[in-house]
């Protein structure tokens, strides 16, 4: 008989490592308890089972051979002895020994071990509010609830929605629901932006547009304060500070937090917020202990800080470094860079690495550059515009991280992807913007918009580019921002330029790019002058000339009118 | 008055260099010379002009915001001269001055300079046979021959075409033919597969049995030894040693060769295949001088030797390189990794780094891994399948390259992009194991397809894998290849399995995967057992049982059979 080795959660890390270990060390006798009765799920499908596109919750728990993965799967094909409904109670490191109970008969157990695997999970937060355990309130905790509410749709039962945080969970949440089935959905953030902390408030400008261009309402910057009772122990609406938002249905989706109580009451060390502390080798304080996935605490590989990835991809890496390491071989897990992506409705949103305003928290000196730029060649039929937002760190010029935005399909993640490599190499903007991404017109053009980006940093860092962001330009055509002295000179063409023209007046001087150089002197010279085309190109280029001829006096709007478009600022003129 | 700057080249490099100095320097006095009418082009674009995607030649060279760009729109939007049919004669470099003449008139001139840059790209390889100089006989140049080709399409002139060269060039041109304008199209190669150098015989396999499932004929390891005359001088047919092929067309995209001459004759370095020699600054061998674009030797970061890389987003950074170290920004382009990518039809096949043969070709101890798997979440409606087949050294664990082939769209891109920047940096299997590449179920797999890659060559490097090669398999399987002792072990669905049991007989052994555990002792014992499912990863898992259980003469076959099925094998059961 080999090695025993226990673990504990059987979702994701931990049938990772399980099976990787398994196959390395044949001879081991390889146990999973779990508290629950279904194992092995693709957790990151909840919201398309919910949706509907995929109609079978067995399907998440299929391997892609279509063989569910249940306890029998485990034993028969993969030599793993699965217990499911097995809480884990205590661990006695003396002992080595996992003591466990079931969940429904109470029958207690003790499971010695070699090498115990914790692989506990996470939980969702719960919102400290009153009417928090009204009937049809949910977190996507695990397959049950979503079962639930799939239920509660399929019966109809549910005709307004409220979504407690905008974060990807609840995006994906708030589509579910809206596009399928036709519910009425709200989305409630806390931050002033969805998708916090994790894009900028331009790029999460353009998904709350997108959301609401899809019939999704969005308001951010208030909070829950409490959920109402019809009086018959159903939630029936949400209230925040500003409003009474009517619910059928109520899913918070506002975070989820390590389950390291298991580890902590035995001693082991856990972060202050309760994840198990490990070393890149998955070790956690005992050495006969490893730990993986969403309850352990992990070192972010840009910042070079510790941080918390609760992620399903993430989750699968650590539980086969695990499993390397339970058989001998010394692998390592290093860190994340945060990489995301996310459908939202037609489109999609991604990043990786650190957001700006993550960037300034952690003490950089960042900038951020948008590139905005047709996906593929722009002689291409099925080209769309892209939006990718760079990082950087304006000392060394390392690139911090990259945001984007653009049409469904996988354009954005190309992008991403291609930076997550770079970000923990300490690549800077002449990395970026030398980069050789693949090229054909079909995919890209032939200076892609993520070098673009890069060029655009690098001449942001250097000085030559000055920019007013979005949020700064919008406050001041939305008269929020009093600033007397700004005129928009607008280098598009004549067409473009009219209805602006005609609505703004003297706030709106139209001069087509291809004319500046013979026709500068037109301009009055006391302005400073936001210079704006469609994308920002242009605009840099002219900014570069005025400067020359001495119109110093001059900000590129960054991204052009075509972020201000997707924002759906409320100024916009008609035609 | 500033710098005088003489530019030679006015496609791609030219261009981007002219435009990035006379930012920077805007007193700069900047001409760029071209022997053709047409400038600026976007010549990566040709095959979609042809075939009508793109429907006006002027889209080709317009900006993304529609302006068209000729000598006109480089004077007043770029501040930058254009003399087009203006061919550079020679260079005096003792007097810094450039002696050029009209192409037409014969006018000669000399432009004086204090830099001059040599963008003079490349030529298409002329087939040194007999009838070459027929009419209707085109090589892809320039615009010109693109145009007449699509005019004599669009006079319903052409019904059979006929494309020397399986290059990427090649293969746009023949979707380009056959897809939209319905004619009959065979691609002659002279190598044993198409995309030679460029990817393995096992993704090249798939692409020519995509384009054969369109109606393109492909001929590989045959070369047109003459090109046949109609009697009236218009080409007629194709001649190999093998068969004569109709043509009213015939387009020669056997390569192009640096256009270096001009350097040469001044006395500047010149590789021996006439590539100008340049610094990562881009300067010849004579400081004054610059170049950029397809006319330079540059540098493969991935095998360390130098190398020709012709392709419009090299030419692309190289030129904006140029550009700075105009204007005294001492930026560098350190060399390529050769990343690439094409539209076949609805597929897609593209690579980065080095392919197998190319790695041992360089003296690397190199092995291939494939995987095979959905691109996205195989609950996810829209999945497809993806081949990644990753190159490893195997002394090292560096990964060499990336090859891949899929389904339309840009998933492949997103794995491609993502390895390009990691192999100038030698990351390692590990490395490709563990990088963070975005997840979210419609658009990968927690594991994706890449992580999965490097994980099999990690197996497999370790001595954990061993496999056989599809084209070995094939070989067996269509009887080119002996092998008595071999039997299939099928560890598929019975459903999937029951064709090839009852086709194969006794060759073919069905045990279903979650059935070896228990029944292995039923499999006769003196076989060497090809262990085969759809895509590997079973196989993998059982043969470390078998191997633990005595059984270890076995193989995996690489990829399973749905790599197998992508070649289209004439042995494939019906049913």
């Amino acid at each position: 008989m080999g090695e025993r080795i226990v673990i504990v959660g059987g979702v994701a890390a931990g049938p990772k490592a399980a099976c990787r270990a398994k196959r390395l060390m044949p001879d081991a006798e390889i146990t999973i308890v779990d508290q629950d009765s279904l194992i092995s799920y693709g957790g990151c499908g909840i919201p398309y089972f919910v949706s509907g596109d995929v109609s079978d919750e067995k399907e998440l728990r299929s391997t892609s051979f279509h063989m569910v993965r249940d306890e029998r799967f485990f034993r028969e094909a993969k030599g793993v002895n699965v217990r499911t409904l097995t809480r884990a109670v205590s661990i006695d490191r003396k002992e080595k020994a996992l003591h466990v109970e079931h969940v429904e008969t109470g029958e207690k157990d003790t499971l010695t071990y070699d090498k115990l695997v914790l692989a506990t999970g996470s939980r969702p937060n719960i919102l400290p509010v009153p009417g928090n355990d009204l009937k049809n309130v949910f977190t996507i905790s695990s397959m049950h609830p979503a079962m639930e509410i799939k239920e509660l749709l399929a019966q109809g039962k549910v005709g307004k929605a409220v979504i407690i945080g905008g974060g990807a969970i609840g995006i994906e949440m708030a589509e579910a629901l809206a596009d399928l089935w036709g519910v009425k959905t709200t989305i409630i953030e806390f931050m002033p932006q969805v998708l916090p902390r994790i894009v900028d408030k331009t790029i999460a400008g353009m998904v709350e547009n997108h959301l609401r261009e899809n019939g999704v309402d969005v308001f951010t910057g208030e909070g829950a304060t409490s959920f109402k009772d019809d009086g018959n122990g159903n939630v029936c609406a949400v209230i925040t500070p500003k409003r009474e938002v009517e619910a059928d249905l109520v899913i918070m989706a506002a975070g989820v937090r390590p389950r390291g109580e298991l580890a902590a009451e035995a001693g082991l060390q856990v972060s202050p917020m309760g994840a198990i502390i490990v070393n890149q080798r998955m070790q956690t304080s005992d050495p006969s202990i490893y730990a993986a996935g969403d309850c352990v605490e992990t070192y972010n590989l840009v910042s070079g800080k510790k941080a918390f990835a609760p992620l399903g991809s993430v989750a699968n890496k650590q539980g086969r470094v695990v499993g390397d390491n339970l058989a001998g071989l010394p692998t390592v897990f290093e860190g994340v860079v945060g990489s995301f992506i996310m459908k939202v409705f037609d489109c999609c949103v991604g990043a990786t690495g650190l957001s700006l305003e993550v960037a300034w928290s952690e003490g950089f000196d960042a900038v951020g550059a948008m590139a905005v730029q047709s996906d593929r060649a722009h002689f291409f039929p099925t080209q769309a515009l892209m939006f990718n937002h760079l990082v950087v760190d304006r000392a060394t010029r390392r690139v911090l991280g990259l945001q984007g935005f653009g049409s469904m399909g996988d354009g954005l993640l190309a992008r991403i992807n291609a930076a997550a490599g770079l970000l923990s190499r300490r690549a800077d903007v002449s990395d970026f913007g030398t980069l050789e991404l693949a090229y054909a017109p079909p995919f890209s053009t032939a200076v892609d918009v993520l070098n673009a980006a890069a060029n655009i940093a690098d001449n942001l860092v250097a000085g030559r580019l000055q920019d007013v962001q979005p949020e700064e330009f919008d406050a001041w055509m939305s008269g929020t921002a009093e600033r007397p002295d700004w005129a928009a000179l607008d280098l598009r063409h004549p067409k473009e330029a009219e209805p602006f023209v005609k609505t703004f007046g003297d706030k709106w001087v139209a001069m087509v790019y291809d004319e500046v150089r013979a026709n500068y002197k037109k301009l009055p010279k006391d302005k400073t002058w936001i210079i704006i085309c469609n994308a920002g190109t242009r605009s840099y280029e002219i900014q570069l000339f005025l400067k020359s001829v001495g119109i110093e006096d001059t900000l590129v709007l960054a991204g052009g009118l075509n972020v201000i478009r997707r924002l759906g600022v409320q100024w916009w003129p008609e035609g």
